[in-house]
Parts: structure tokens; C-alpha cells; sequence
């Protein structure tokens, strides 16, 4: 596994070859517009906002050369359209989920949430220092891609359904909206599954298209108003156990960006990847406790149905990777580090995170 | 509360109110040689990388124009005069801890971690979106500086001790090694204090001027050697349950940057943020494993001492309050977020992870 620091690349190189030589920076800093393409409605602010955010900071760093310009789906195309229009050239950029993209090839479904997969701080290691991102650029290289994490949502809820789901058996029969790859397992289940894009969901819920949707979490599921006409709130949504955005980028236009703009694009990704995640954790508290009010009814999923997704989900793993030899490799790294990480994290912060939420129980914060 | 982005400043203000003008590009990026000091020892190279990291990214996109060397604790000044020596504009910037300067005013710990506070994403909740970086660069202004998070160690470890401590007796007389204000909060429960930097730690341990250290977490306690001489290993820090680090800047030093500098340095720090913790994060696993198998003996704090530590630190918390109204507001807001988001946190992502760490005692992960 290549462990280097992801950024330590041929662009940062360079310029620690040429020294401190003056840099022609007239020439070098070209004013350039991109257009970038989201999978995320306006309307949901905090994970559309991944895409703002990183547009401001590059034209922040470049004095306003590098303009990204961020269009919502419907714009130019689709939400689920993304991929594919910045493969072909339509557009530079597209803010989306690698995931939705799984039915080309299953590879796809690896950087974004598998289920039972990483949480949010294992998804940052495996990406940054476990190699990650690296296989991943491999396999979109051959896409006319190349991709960066954008954002986290953290682990997201098990979604809302219309009746309560209290064994496996419930699961059968249910057509519920969830997104990319983990149908694919819930087909296992018997669930019915439907991908459908952020901005068609309540509409298929309220005419009773679906039984059931799986969203992100508390402040976003709020903004589309689940709680009005399916009121059981599940979690936790152990198909997105830290759900990675991505940006993408045509292959071409990003190997043509000058190196300090393919460095402001990375830095800039990072730092969004960590502002996202800190947009959610302070908005998520108390999104939740008004969707209790709103009439929420909270269930954790059930030893049973968890059982039955983690022992699915393994036979679909190894189902792909029999017959997939870079999903086998990519998968393999993930399930390596996914087993100590979790051990490790059980020791220091999970014990300091169960003290505090006794505190909490107990009133004393 | 102030929510809004804490990136939303004069500066980028300044340019979309530029609309898209040609930028003056050799005008605004100047060469300009920085020199940051830090306070951890290259030996500690997952912490004080953080830094260089920093550096690499501001070099990288600027081109090479905005030049930050790095030097370690020693080469200009020691590593607790690293704050003093920026604002005195001995040096531009300093990768710190806040904490360490308590002393001065109790305030300077409130952004590192306080005992019983933030977990490391809330940490970053609270000052990217909580007004906790505002809040606190009110403070820093008055000491000329001005400060951005630059990095977290995740929650720490509880700290290698001599002999094992089992009730809160046996902390009476303690000689510990403590960073910071969590050192007062420990003397109300008989531990004698020491505030020693990184450097001077193990020779400290070794010849017996001390009988216990808490430093980080496996990947740097490995580094330092404790094990040899201090072989029970608690967990978890509740003084640290998310240590931030700080880039401190001289207040003028900043002041005088372009727009764009600043961005890229407000970008950076955040994508240090988001960069050391997956780097911690890919490191400590491994680094646990190899400590227990080098004769590390892992224990738990007892409920009596957590239960003892928590009611001492709301006691201090009270006691400095009362006189200092800095303190009380901004601790204010620290805990006003910590029992919703502990709340909240144990929903989805908590029970996400109990079920990952249960198959992975398991043995099926």
C-alpha cells in the first residue's frame, strides 16, 4: 500500500525542485472559469453548500482567477447525470456521490459508503494516508476522471418508513429509496430498491410510489419533510456509516490546471471535507430534537435486521469481488484497516464518548 | 451566537465585491518568507507534520511565493514561548498549544480541550460553525495574535503510569506530567502537576522526577518510549477528549497579508484539521497493537475517578467563571452545544459503532 501523503505529488515536487526561484506567476495564475455541476438540490444547504464552499475558497486563494461557478441539478443536467457529463466534457466539475454510479461498474460504490463500512474518521484515513484515494483516481482515470473527497455527511439515520420494521421479515416486499450501492444489498433482504435523486423523493413518498426513503440525517431529512408522511425514524443507517462526497473532474481540464490550481483544488477539497462535516455536527443536534417535536417516532434498528444486512453484505462482497479483481483489491484494503480502526477507536474515544452521554442521561451537561 | 461561516471575512468579501475584475496578481502575490515555530519535536513527526504540512500547502498554491519554514521547539525559542515569541514578532506564526499558556488567563485553554468538552468533531462544530474561532480570536486579538486550528490528536489517552490506579486515592501525591489547565482540575484530586514540553518528557519519567506522563495517544506515546518505564496505559484522557492545535499568527504579521494569503492560510489550517486526525487515525491502530505486544498493560479509568475528575472540573469551571466573564461566556457555549451533541452523536454514529466494534470482537471483521 503506498502510504505517502496524498498531496505529495508531482505539482507540490516541482515546485520544491525549481527552489525559491521567483515563480512567473502572471503567467502561471491564467483567470479561468469552470462550471460544477451538484447532485444536490439548493433546497438542502448544508451538502449543496460543499460545493459553494470550495468555489469561495478558490477564488478566495486565487484573487478571483479561478471562478467555479456551481450549478444545481436541473441546470445542466441531472442529478444523477453528474459523473458522466464531466467525463464527457460538458461541464469541468461535478459535486455528487460516487456511489450513484455503481451500476456501471460496482468499484464505484468503494469511496462513498459500503455497507458496514468506515466511519467518517476511518473514510479521512483511508482516503489521505491508507491509499485510497490513489486506487480510487486509478479506476477514474480510466473514467476520464479524477476525484477528490468533498464532504462527509457522518453516519447517516436508517431513513423513514410508514410502518415500523421490527425483523427482517418486515424488509420484504418494501419499496424504499435508498441510495446507490446498498440496494443492492437490501435486495438481498427483500426490499424493493429505488434510487431516486434527492429532489424527487417526497414526491414519490406522498404518492405512495415507496414505502420507505433513506436520506443523509436530521437537518437534511428535515428540509424535505419526511416526518409529515412517514413518521418512523430508523437508525442508524448502517449502509452509510460515513458517507464520502466527492468532486470530480474532467481528466483532461484538471491535468491542463496549473499546479497551484490543482493544489488549491486538493487543499481546498480537504478543507471542505472537514467545514461539511462541522456544518452537519453543529446543525444535526438540534434538527433532531425539532423533528421529535415535529412527531418523529425514533427506533434503533433491530439485532435481527442488522444481523441479516451484515451477513448480506458479505456474501455480495465477496459475490463482486470473485469476479472483480480491483474491487477485490480496493475492498480488501478497506476491510483490513476497518477491523483494527474500529478496536481502536473502541479504546480511547468511544470510552470517552460513553462517559459523556451517561452525563448527559444523567443531566449533568 | 454568531453561525455564520467563519471563511465569510473582509477578505473574500472584498472580492466578490471585485466581481470578477482582471486581479492584480503580481501586485497581491509578493514573495514573502514566513518563519513558524513549533512547539513539538520533530521526533513527534504526526503532530509537528502538521505544520509542514501547512507549509506545503501554502507554497504549493501560491507557487511558491509565500515561503513558511518550520522549526522545531529549540531552534529559536523553547517550546512553551512559542506564542510569546509571535507576539512579540520574534517570529510570524506558531503551531501551539492554547493551552499551554493558561496560566496567563485561563481562556487561552479553553480552545485546546478543557476535561469533560468537546469531542474532536465537535471541536470542529463548535468553531467552524459554533462562533468558538470568533469568540476566541476576540481574545487572541488582545494578546496580538490571531489563531485558526491547525490539527487534532483525536481523544487521548489516559497516560502511562508506574503503578496502577485504581480509586481516587491513589492519585494523592501523584507526580504527573500534564499538559495545561487539565494540571489544575488534577490538583483538586492531590496530583501534583508538572507542565513539561514533549522534548523533556522521558528523561523527566526515567530519572523519577516524575510518577506518571499523559502525552497523546499510542502512535506518539510509542515514540517517547513511555512503556519502558511507566507500563500501565489508561484510556481515556478525559481532560482531552479532541486536543485542538493552533496556528498562531502576530496579529500585525496577518493584518498586512493579502486577501489571498490569508484565505490560503485559513484554508490550509482547516485542511491540516481535517489531514492530521486521518493521519493519526491510520497510525494509532497499528501503533496500539505494537504497544501491548512491547508489554503495555491497557486499563480503563475507574467510574470513581471519571465520576471524581467531572465533579472537580465543574467546580473550577464555577470557581474561575465567577471572576472572569471571558471564560463563562465562551465556556458557555461549549456547553451548551456538548450535552445536545453528545445526545445527537448517540444515535446514529454511536450505534453505528458499537455494532462495528461488537463483530469485531466478534471475529467477523
Amino acid at each position: 500500500m503506498d502510504r505517502r501523503h496524498f498531496l505529495r505529488n508531482s505539482a507540490l515536487g516541482s515546485v520544491a525542485a525549481a527552489g525559491l526561484a521567483a515563480p512567473a506567476i502572471a503567467q502561471q495564475a491564467p483567470k479561468l472559469r469552470w462550471r460544477m455541476t451538484s447532485s444536490y438540490p439548493k433546497s438542502l444547504d448544508t451538502i449543496h453548500q460543499g460545493a459553494v464552499t470550495l468555489a469561495e475558497y478558490v477564488r478566495g486563494m486565487t484573487d478571483g482567477a479561478f471562478d467555479i461557478q456551481v450549478f444545481a441539478p436541473g441546470e445542466i443536467v441531472g442529478g444523477l447525470q453528474a459523473a458522466d457529463a464531466v467525463a464527457e466534457g460538458t461541464v469541468e466539475a461535478a459535486h455528487t456521490s460516487s456511489y450513484y454510479y455503481w451500476g456501471k461498474d460496482p468499484v464505484w460504490a468503494l469511496p462513498t459508503a459500503i455497507p458496514f463500512g468506515l466511519n467518517p474518521r476511518q473514510q479521512n484515513a483511508w482516503f489521505y494516508y491508507g491509499g485510497g484515494n490513489d486506487m480510487m483516481n486509478e479506476f477514474y482515470a480510466k473514467q476520464n476522471l479524477y476525484g477528490l473527497p468533498l464532504g462527509n455527511t457522518g453516519a447517516q439515520m436508517g431513513g423513514w418508513y410508514r410502518k415500523e420494521i421490527a425483523t427482517p421479515e418486515d424488509l420484504r416486499g418494501l419499496k424504499m429509496r435508498i441510495g446507490g450501492f446498498a440496494g443492492k444489498i437490501m435486495e438481498k433482504l427483500g426490499v424493493v430498491p429505488q434510487n431516486i435523486p434527492g429532489g424527487d423523493i417526497y414526491a414519490s413518498l406522498e404518492k405512495g410510489a415507496i414505502d420507505a426513503v433513506e436520506w443523509v440525517g436530521p437537518y437534511d431529512d428535515e428540509k424535505l419533510g419526511f416526518v409529515k408522511v412517514a413518521p418512523y425514524y430508523y437508525y442508524p443507517g448502517w449502509w452509510e456509516g460515513g458517507a464520502t462526497l466527492h468532486a470530480m473532474f474532467n481528466l483532461e481540464a484538471w491535468n491542463a490546471l496549473p499546479p497551484a490550481y490543482q493544489t488549491a483544488l486538493k487543499v481546498g477539497c480537504q478543507a471542505v471535507t472537514c467545514d461539511m462535516m462541522a456544518n452537519y455536527d453543529w446543525k444535526n443536534p438540534d434538527a433532531l430534537l425539532r423533528l421529535v417535536a415535529a412527531g418523529a417516532q425514533l427506533r434503533p434498528m433491530s439485532e435481527a435486521i442488522m444481523d441479516a444486512g451484515f451477513q448480506a453484505s458479505q456474501e455480495v462482497y465477496a459475490e463482486i469481488g470473485a469476479g472483480n479483481e480491483t474491487f477485490r483489491k480496493i475492498f480488501d484494503t478497506i476491510a483490513a484497516f476497518r477491523g483494527n480502526s474500529f478496536q481502536y477507536q473502541q479504546i480511547a474515544d468511544y470510552t470517552y464518548d460513553t462517559f459523556m452521554m451517561i452525563q448527559k442521561q444523567k443531566g449533568n451537561i
